[in-house]
């Protein structure tokens, strides 16, 4: 009887120990994954239902023409322009190219970013060239390489020549006597753009949902918030919020074997300190958006994000680092809008 | 009393005789109305739900994968063209232009014609130089005007390096070892145009709901059907079932103006008998679909019908004809079938 009681003490204190251990590990995963639950909520807070505008309040009536114009390639030179041409919506509204073809095949200076979530950002464009989304739908009409139209008025011209543009305009902005104009046109696409949120399972994580995200995906996240990733690419939009030089540590070139050198936001402000400094993109979507950085240089997201390490952060991540980071990335694979998944039927020439 | 009674005789003379003026005219209009529908009935019976084929058999894994390919450009060389560049949906599947722009901005021989209903057709292309929809699917990826790509393999290679497809095909083809093919990618878009018919107000009134066509398109009816545009535009499709010689009482381009003279169907067949020879195109949505004739050479309606009635038929409608006939035209502008107006979201690169 003693030896059996020993017995059983001995398996006791071993079922406590395995327990405690088990307890031990799942509270300080649990521990750990609030830890990176709250750590996430403040670096990236939460994702709006639309990127709204005071200058341009979002109504349907809007949005609904911005659609129609986002189709339209009739009042582009050449007419086969349309926004949609570089965003299109079924490849995450950008066009897999390194950098877009305009109309007669003009090459455009840069990659084309999503314009998913794009409203969110500071500027648009990659070198913030443009302020937001209506000022970019605006200047695209008459940029030489896009739209390619000699004027604004000769875009005004070409809408008021399709008949039912007159009706659609006027109920989007109902004050105007002379609705039919190219701000109006910027304004409707922007109002449309402004609706394209894509929240991801990363938004089910960040409302509390720990399970949101697998293991992997939130070894990732760790790997992201310690290597510093985060001190550009944070808020909801994962990035958009700033300019940063593209090569702190190194010349980005040397990694992406660019065919040229761009000088970034220099050709803008024609400031030295702008040199190689470009808009810090959005991330969201980004395992859909290949291929990366400003010019297309780079195929494949598991090089992106070691090239970011190295120059950036000065970092050379291990590929089981880059995987979880790239594994992280996927989940901000968003939902587009059910809305701007419906082709809208554009107004005939007559 | 006798003057009264003769008054009373007399306003009760003019009650019937009116009466029965009205009634005969209703009842002449009734008549007439029923013959209409009767003739109509005979001349283009019932437009079907799909265009089936046995051949290629529509099911909705091929249509799923048909209409995701549709919008595939990193299948083109330069990676700008797909199927919906010349056939986007919006604009009732033509491009608005007169010549549609492929790859590297190569101009294709002639019109983009719309690619709704038209696997009703005998044949593909303006010059029946494409057996049927799979055919026009399957030789434009290698078209050098369209998609340029310099082999089959050179697209199959493309399909399979992006992942999605492999279980895409899969589905589609499921008893298929190796399912990407390009015969199977010609399917799969076969598949999806055959179900884009496009019911419109005409077709009610073609079941017997003589109140679908208001009294200026049944007036334009009467006057399509005695004009004998009939003799080549009949069927469910209006059109599309025969070639015949473009200019048959004077030359096209007289009329048209055209920069080019195109020998049509002679170009395939050598037959001097084919010269200036064209498939007879469908005219449904043929109110959305300007310009128009296979040169895009004509941007008004009311043109192309007055053009036709001269040098097809010998005939010189008048305004009123000309306007009626197109009221009646316009009634074949139809419903697009909801799936095909959603955006497929596509595959990405890894």
């Amino acid at each position: 009887m003693q030896k059996v009681r020993r017995g059983s003490k001995n398996v006791l204190t071993i079922v406590v120990v395995l327990l405690s251990i088990f307890l031990t590990h799942l509270l300080s995963a649990d521990d750990e994954d609030a830890d990176l639950l709250k750590k996430a909520i403040n670096i990236f807070g939460t994702l709006p239902q639309a990127m709204t505008s005071e200058k341009n309040p979002i109504t349907s009536e809007k949005v609904k023409l911005g659609k129609i114009l986002f189709y339209e390639t009739r009042i582009s030179v050449g007419g086969t322009v349309s926004c949609a041409r570089c965003h299109p919506i079924g490849l995450y509204a950008t066009d897999g190219l390194r950098k877009s073809i305009g109309n007669h095949c003009k090459v455009n200076p840069r990659n084309a970013p999503t314009i998913l979530n794009a409203a969110g950002q500071i500027s648009a464009h990659w070198i913030g060239n443009r302020k937001n989304v209506e000022d970019q739908a605006r200047q695209s009409v008459i940029g030489p390489p896009s739209f390619g139209m000699p004027s604004y008025e000769a875009v005004v011209k070409k809408l008021k020549e399709m008949k039912g543009y007159g009706e659609l305009f006027k109920k989007a902005f109902p004050i105007d006597n002379d609705p039919i104009t190219v701000d109006n046109l910027a304004k409707a696409i922007g109002a449309f753009e402004r609706t394209l949120v894509t929240p991801s399972h990363f938004d089910s994580f960040l409302k509390g949902d720990i399970t949101a995200l697998n293991r992997k995906e939130k070894g990732g996240l760790k790997t992201y918030i310690e290597a510093d990733c985060i001190m550009c690419h944070s808020g909801p939009y994962v990035g958009g919020q700033m300019y940063e030089t593209f090569g702190i540590f190194e010349p980005y070139w040397k990694y992406t074997k660019s065919e040229q050198i761009d000088e970034g936001r220099y050709v803008v402000t024609k400031n030295d300190a702008d040199q190689y400094v470009f808009k810090v993109p959005i991330l969201r979507n980004v395992g859909k958006t290949a291929p990366y950085f400003h010019d297309g240089s780079v195929d494949k997201l598991e090089n992106a994000v070691w090239i970011m390490g190295k120059i950036q952060l000065g970092k050379d991540l291990n590929k089981a680092q880059v995987e979880e980071v790239v594994a992280f990335l996927k989940s901000l694979t968003g939902i587009i809008p059910e809305d701007a998944l419906k082709i809208p039927l554009l107004p005939s020439m007559d």
